[in-house]
């Protein structure tokens, strides 16, 4: 199925080499800096208007930013560590595709953007925040095939995954002007479910030949932890990032706070009420604590209040266990869905569930409710040119086109992933950093260090 | 003396999901998003005022409630996975306990607070700092108990311990006109001797049989390093988060910039001083090298002056350290109290300091000094209704307050916590993440995983 | 040539205490709180201009400034933990040297700034981000000696170095008119070749005793990569920290944003390419792919685009990787240069690089491009006072007063600190933290720990 032949000599540096250079030319073709960010439009810019409104933007979006950044980077990077040998490949992998997917995404979303206005693709802080999100569903989807895919695979992949996710956001929030500020739908579900049919279609019959590798270490599940902690503390910064500014960013930022704090709590009971000794698992409290995150993405900007914040977070956590639990191994051994992260728990149904409270909550959208906020959030709704309930029915169509896209594009590239050449490591050496990385010693060597500090204090007594 | 049935099956989920729920309901029936977080109120409460103005509250703390949320959740989480078989626990109950914590402060804070507008309980980024706040109190007592308590016990501590929070805040701050943005009282001293009692009271005769597990390892120290860099980083943060506005904020910032650069010099120059050999010790520069910060909790925001925030920074990393090495080991033999992280040096001691320095520094407050910006820190000083000298007094009064409500609430706590049934482990099993968590292995196996690199690569070779 | 007692015992505390009651009365002495931070200069100061504006410069900037900190005290402590025996000395020498040196800076660059106003020095939330980057130059430094200097040695060259730092850097930015916000000079190049000359002159013939040490484990490595993983994020923080306001700062941050992203991937090409087997080496990821954020630190604020930051990371990143790969060799051999962390090829060659690009983007700067925008960026250049061309001449004269100040004052430091008494270990203890440190263990006691579960069950089972 696969190209054994895993030297990365060649075939790393072309595809990185070729990316990076096609990434530079296009930039310099078709990006420019934005008003705020060029030394003279800026000038201009604010002869029409309030000199610190123009600065607002970047000063208020900014450290949101450095959040969600943390999120890509610390936050997926170090989830991923949890397997014994495969910290190396999480961690450097995940650096690898964010850093290309970042400059990628950047030409196809301000592409598709672009194609309103018919200018160059201009950047800025937004369009920064922009970036890490769609790169973040490419890191999801890296999490459903974690282990089994080499960097080139995932390149390739990335390439395709980013293209696709700025169709799908294109339609989605300019076509139907769907509502979906934290990404429950054009982030989560699309890249869990991508990622699953990639998965899929890369199915090892005999990847139980590195089972014993596919599982934690004392050390390396508290190096997860470190990414669990990070995105848990970040996501009220992720779904509030690119929200209006005012109230309904404090409101997302509130309402993604509730609703992790809830679910934090229904995991812990949920995974030791599924132990059958009551002991609680890493891999719950990694994961299903964050779905509360995930499910307020969509309806966290808008008047979901707290209380039902907290409800969504706690369904989502019992959701994200019970799938942990019970459906992971279904999905594996029926389905041959080899979930190395368990992306559909943490993304999956979380998203589908966040995808489902946003169209309820937008179906009962009210001038009552929202005041004159209402055209902050549905613009549409408060203008009167679609009513509260055709907008709760566009956000549930976008669930369905979103699913669609997923799983379509994910068989396809998942087919794309199987050409050889890609450099696919062998089933036995499946999550394992030594094929790709120069890998060192697990520890120091004891007896030699204790020599050296009873020389050392040899010496001192002789002095 | 407690039920070594640590089985969690039943006893976590019932109190996980009771707690939540109430939580729920209790959200539902009392809270409300506050004018600036509500899409309706939002736009009424601007027509009155500057528009930019009702953002800038939001903006300019919302990235120092960021910053104390690490600190909450890596900062102490990290820190107390020095322990070498307890960092999931440490990690974990921390993350666990601190969910529930500032769900329930933000309850109970906003209940006093509500005491006086007779409205319901209004949230926003000022009520999150608070919560965190809150359960930053908690979280220390969880150092003095660290080890030897289980999930259950640290959820019921943490449910009277909010509760006596909010009421000795609310006595200090809003009954009493006491001055501590920073906490040195109401977090540090009172979390701090809480702690301490609640640990006398479960004193364990036998804990000497896990004594060889309440040490850490190498990585298990260079785990906590990241704790206490983030804590030491953000303290500057933690302090000034709910100051006023303005220069009472930057002064906090920098006044505890100061305190803390200049604690780490006294702490690295008193632990190599008190060692036999000269060597450092990990276990003061994690701890004591922070009690400049907590040292500058109440005087951070008055003009103390970077010249004295430096003074009282030394003296606490110097009483920090002494504290860890003569006199906690006095504390554990005569007074029973087995304080596992050393709270009392951390945060007890230093605390006291501060309320001390905070009491000195206000009874010396003039118009001389403060100009215009006294109403901002002394506001009954300001409009003539107290003497500095007065203020001076109540701070002290506060202080002795404090500590009376930390040792009786940490007393009757300590006491409840032993009722059986709540899941303590046997004192062999102490500081053991294996009673409460499936623990995987240390190290990965070498042998296995050096075939399959040398089948992968004859494999190669072969090719 | 070294005194081989290591000791510590008196010789840490009394440089630490000397050194910090010197800092304390100096600070008494000469230090104010500034416009910003002084109660009641505050509201003087606001009566002449709008309230807000006053404000804003604390608070645009402090949320830079932490993430400063962040790489300062993180990134650099974490990326120096590669090491396998060194990692409390990696994160706890750049903890100690990093809080002496942050306040001994802010009084040398408060002094060479005051010399122009006659005034004391005044404090605030700039002053703070200066004293930072001063301390990231000698942390650089600290990285090519790492291992082999005890933290008396260190804090004696943080001594001179801060105060060579700030002469070099009162000369190029004020006498000179330089630009070089992100200090590719000023920091870099300057940290870099410092430390090269200091490792140069404490030559040690026979450090290959200790060879074995010199090197990686595996969770070393991963250590390290949360230390690398920080800087590269907040890179863009770094280089805008102190840029003017408004378009300057936006558009440091996005060409600093693009550089590394570019620098990312011509690093991993690179790394796979000069390996025989294809593998990646983990010393070029944590290093070369940060060489793009020194890179850009001088034509980071100008109109650079990000076309061209592309193009000057991608050429960074491969720079880098040659360096370690072949230039390093050659330094150590040849010219007994042993450079521990291979600053010359993260901080000395891409700090170069970084002010030979900064000089020819000046001196290419038209109002055309830059528009009122000029003023801010060179304000010589835009009130006529000197051409481009010349601005881009100072900018190149400055690499090489820069080079200079450093290799002198390298040479000079180098010697003082062979000075006897400083406590350095000898060759064969060098990367070797139990020198210095108490080490505990590397692993729990397995046997034991095993026995205490089976212990539990066997209670529980009879109970």
């Amino acid at each position: 199925m696969t190209d054994t032949s895993t030297n990365m000599r060649l075939k790393l540096p072309v595809i990185c080499f070729i990316l990076e250079i096609i990434l530079i030319i296009l930039f310099g073709v078709l990006v420019e800096y934005d008003h705020d960010t060029d030394s003279k439009l800026f000038n201009k810019h604010n002869n029409h208007h309030n000199h610190s409104d123009a600065e607002n933007e970047f000063y208020y979006r900014y450290p949101s930013f450095q959040d969600v950044h943390v999120m890509i980077f610390i936050g997926f990077g170090f989830l991923m560590t949890f397997l014994q040998r495969y910290g190396f490949s999480s961690v450097g992998f995940n650096f690898l595709i964010a850093a290309f997917a970042l400059q990628w995404a950047t030409l196809m979303q301000g592409f598709f953007h672009g194609m309103h206005d018919g200018s160059k693709i201009h950047i800025g802080v937004t369009s920064m925040i922009n970036a890490d999100f769609c790169t973040g569903s490419v890191l999801i989807s890296f999490g459903a095939v974690l282990g089994k895919t080499s960097p080139v695979q995932l390149l390739v992949m990335a390439v395709f995954e980013v293209t696709l996710f700025a169709v799908n956001e294109f339609i989605l929030l300019t076509v139907l002007g769907t509502r979906d500020a934290g990404g429950s739908m054009t982030i989560h579900t699309f890249g869990a479910y991508f990622g699953l049919m990639v998965t899929r279609v890369l199915y090892r019959p005999n990847l139980s030949k590195s089972k014993h590798k596919n599982c934690s270490v004392y050390h390396s599940d508290l190096f997860a932890m470190i990414g669990t902690i990070y995105l848990w503390m970040f996501w009220p910064s992720f779904n509030s990032a690119i929200t209006e500014l005012g109230d309904a960013q404090h409101r997302t930022a509130m309402n993604t706070y509730y609703s992790l704090a809830a679910c934090t709590l229904s995991t812990y009971g949920m995974s030791a009420l599924t132990a059958h000794d009551g002991k609680l698992d890493m891999v719950h409290i990694q994961n299903a604590a964050l779905a509360g995150g995930v499910a307020a993405g969509t309806a966290g900007e808008m008047m979901l209040t707290p209380f039902g914040s907290m409800i969504v977070g706690f369904l989502a956590g019992i959701i994200s266990v019970l799938g942990f639990k019970y459906l992971s191994p279904i999905l594996e051994e029926k389905l041959r869905i080899q979930d190395t992260c368990g992306v559909h728990n943490l993304h999956g149904m979380p998203g589908v569930l966040g995808a489902i409270v946003g169209a309820v909550t937008a179906s009962v959208a009210t001038k009552d409710v929202y005041g004159n906020g209402l055209h902050k959030v549905f613009p549409d709704v408060a203008d009167g040119s679609r009513s509260a309930m055709y907008q709760g029915g566009m956000q549930a169509l976008s669930l369905a086109i979103t699913l669609g896209m997923a799983l379509i594009g994910g068989l396809i590239v998942g087919f794309i992933l199987k050409v050889p050449l890609l450099g696919a490591a062998s089933d036995a050496a499946c999550f394992e950093d030594s094929i790709y990385w120069e890998v060192p010693g697990e520890e120091p060597d004891h007896e030699e260090q204790m020599t050296v500090v009873k020389t050392e204090e040899s010496e001192k007594l002789s002095a």
